[in-house]
């Protein structure tokens, strides 16, 4: 989706809206310009381009020398993920993922989280693979169907959560074995980094840790297939009460 | 792994050790040549280069006009799945994957079966991937503590893990829930390609089908989060037993 003028892509910005790049006309090149200003602020790429590659490229014809070239995603808000479960008259189901950094893994866990009834996803903002163009195309249309909230602070997320009677668990190794748990009907559950796993900072504000036996000589699996395991057997008990 | 000379290629193809690639001295090209014969019925890919190439690839100083490059992985027989189960006392846990084309998805299924503790892969020798390097990667190590058995017709297979009192399930839409369901304790799961699942003709010679409850909109996961949701399911009813 193709977003063109200044306020238009400042709103954009604003909105939290996932932008690829923006193509600002060449000839703006050094001087002062709040856009790009924005843009180095939110790490966002941009490129000068010749002005008629913006007039082709535009469909409105006011482009003002700016054009941002945006993934067609909203984020939400936290209170979004909880009014959601509130208007299912359904107890919340959230997933947190602790900067998971593979598009691959981030799509395939959006289209898991879909299927297994997750009311909603909370990212951090950095560090972080965000929705872009692979995430979208992995999650084989779950995202239309998600709610993801971007927060600025995973540890003020989890706060909040429990301060609304959330349980929220990491998923993280020498926990507690979840088939021998009674998980809560509110639950949250984080699902760490590939390789890193959740950080222990992080760990410490959790009411638990929650872990899948493993069997063998390999210690963690891929993070999407623990993510799905790991929603499934919540699902798999939520169904059972 | 580079394997020299023509007797020890010829061996590993054979051994259904798995080979990128044959580099073949390019003075041979166009004659009558048994390990080119034995490269096109296998589907293995070869290559014509100057002598030279293969004298600085060699190792032993005896390569004949022929390295083949080749992973570092040997396939087993059914029986020898069977065999570590039956070392090990514990009731045969098995999976077929009829079609996985993804690398990807092999490689984190092996790394998931390993960590469930399932006793032996097996996977059909054509229209599938093999064993390859990305796939060795992404199992992140869990391939030197798993049995793969690559055979020529999956149909077959099912008949001899069912003539050895193995119970066979498909994985697929539209059967019992798994969650449902208490699961034999000698068992196979087949777990279908990515986008086309299960062949139907394969499906009519299992014991049953097995189906994860599907929540959303989406109508189904990821191959190797499908994949890992069932036999983490049956590992967690095989410690309940």
């Amino acid at each position: 989706m193709f977003i063109e003028g200044k306020n238009a892509i400042k709103q954009a910005i604003d909105e939290n809206i996932t932008i690829n790049k923006i193509f600002v006309d060449k000839n703006y090149q050094g001087r002062k310009d709040d856009i790009i200003e924005m843009a180095v602020q939110h790490k966002i790429k941009f490129e000068f381009v010749p002005r008629v590659f913006l007039d082709k490229k535009s469909k409105t014809g006011h482009h003002q020398g700016y054009i941002a070239d945006s993934v067609d995603f909203k984020y939400c808000e936290i209170d979004d993920i909880l009014n959601k479960a509130r208007e299912q008259n359904q107890h919340p189901f959230i997933v947190l993922l602790d900067g998971i950094e593979d598009p691959h893994n981030f799509g395939a866990i959006i289209r898991s989280c879909e299927c297994a009834g997750v009311h909603g996803i909370i990212i951090p903002k950095n560090r972080a693979v965000q929705v872009n163009e692979t995430v979208i195309r992995t999650s084989t249309g779950a995202i239309s169907n998600m709610l993801i909230a971007k927060v600025t602070n995973l540890k003020d997320a989890v706060n909040y959560l429990k301060q609304n009677d959330i349980w929220v668990f990491a998923c993280e190794a020498n926990g507690e074995n979840i088939y021998n748990k009674k998980l809560p009907q509110n639950i949250a559950v984080i699902i760490g980094a590939e390789g890193f796993g959740i950080k222990k900072t992080l760990i410490d504000y959790c009411d638990g840790v929650i872990s899948l036996p493993l069997m063998g000589k390999v210690n963690s699996l891929n993070a999407s297939v623990a993510c799905g395991v790991t929603i499934f057997e919540i699902l798999r008990q939520r169904q059972q009460n």
